[in-house]
């Protein structure tokens, strides 16, 4: 079980009722669990600042599964050396779409590169990264 | 097969010359499909501006996978009835965290509140929201 | 002066230090003012749900100032009916572009609508918006 | 006069359509003015990735002008000598708060820097970066 430790945050009256008011919206529970929500979120998008940090990211395309060349590329290109796939999910979107969401794990700039290079191939008609966790160990 | 249409575009030699250098790095083969990837993006993006627009999207949240009662209430969530959960995935992270990727179908705003309520759940950590696809047909 | 509240916040030590550790590269004095700072941050990002939410932004362009008809439609475009802008700042970049800064009041769809007009227009050559303020009374 | 050169561009007719109807809703009198924002755009964007390109940028600041001490602080601030200050620009937005914008050239990374330290001030309530330009030559 992790330490807990607790701290004491100060509020003007207003601010503290408007964020009660988001809160509440949202569906939290407690301020606490709410506040570390925004403080991990900020902490992860540090992390793209950091081209060389390691993290875990979806990368989301949505192609033509009727252009037969481009699987194969999609495959040879998650064979990358210096990414590691941790799995994919694919999806029919309607009858010539389908998307495919391809966990990734490694740095930054490699997870931006092989976004590139997949949005890039012919077929491929959109891309996008979500760069979502920062491994704190390998 | 789809009906091509060729239309002419002018550039200052200099943008041209910029556009070239990335879409090679990038890994393009052609203007074209460059050219059309970065409308298909905008008009993704369009979406986003439209609360009441069809989409498909990925939600992707990291958990603690030891809060068992959180595991319930991640189902119960799912059956929603304004929205159309799709498929989800599921990665092992470390000892603790595991991640779900969670790919839903309606509307822009639904999808902004699902997501919302997923991150205010007690142990999970980070969430995030990638708006990928307009469906056309529903 | 402006009611102040306390409330307590509990952590696990790891997030805690690595907490500690942003805001003091960031320049903090305060873990408290840099938690009002992501809140505000957080509410902030909330209004660009709100298409019909009040704002204040500020819109960049960048722009050949060669173009003589160009100068003129910026500043018919401002006197829109919608919006309040509030004032503008100009800055030379090189030879051939200028920016200009424009500082709107209204609702947050009629200052995307905004932007998009200025940049439609010829000579236009990059347009951005940054959603700042919520205005909480006109 | 910069030189132009012609390129041809082909589309799917149903993609040729979508892209016709947003830039009609924007305002664009062409398609060709209309690629080549989403050009420069992306150029633009590309800047964000590499730390160490020069670039111009707004940094916008939301403050309570009641406290005296930020005010000499954010002067200091703008000292800095790694940045240069090009304007800066102040909007007074209710009896409390102050808005000011700050045009500032430098290295992505420093104008970053610059807006954390800004925002880790006590009184600044709100801190946005807006990075516009990359300038070519110095």
């Amino acid at each position: 079980m992790e330490q807990v430790e607790r701290i004491g945050v100060s509020f003007e009256k207003n601010l503290l009722s408007q964020f009660d008011k988001l809160i509440q919206e949202q569906g939290y529970q407690s301020r606490s669990e709410a506040i570390r929500d925004l403080i991990r979120e900020r902490l992860s998008r540090r992390l793209l600042e950091h081209p060389g940090a390691k993290a875990v990211a979806t990368v989301s395309i949505v192609y033509d599964h009727h252009s037969t060349e481009l699987m194969k590329k999609l495959t040879s290109l998650q064979h990358n050396q210096l990414l590691q796939t941790i799995c994919t999910m694919h999806v029919h979107l309607d009858h010539h779409d389908c998307m495919e969401v391809i966990c990734l794990k490694g740095k930054v700039e490699q997870i931006n590169k092989m976004a590139d290079q997949l949005l890039a191939q012919k077929g491929v008609k959109l891309g996008k990264v979500n760069i979502i966790h920062a491994g704190t160990a390998e």
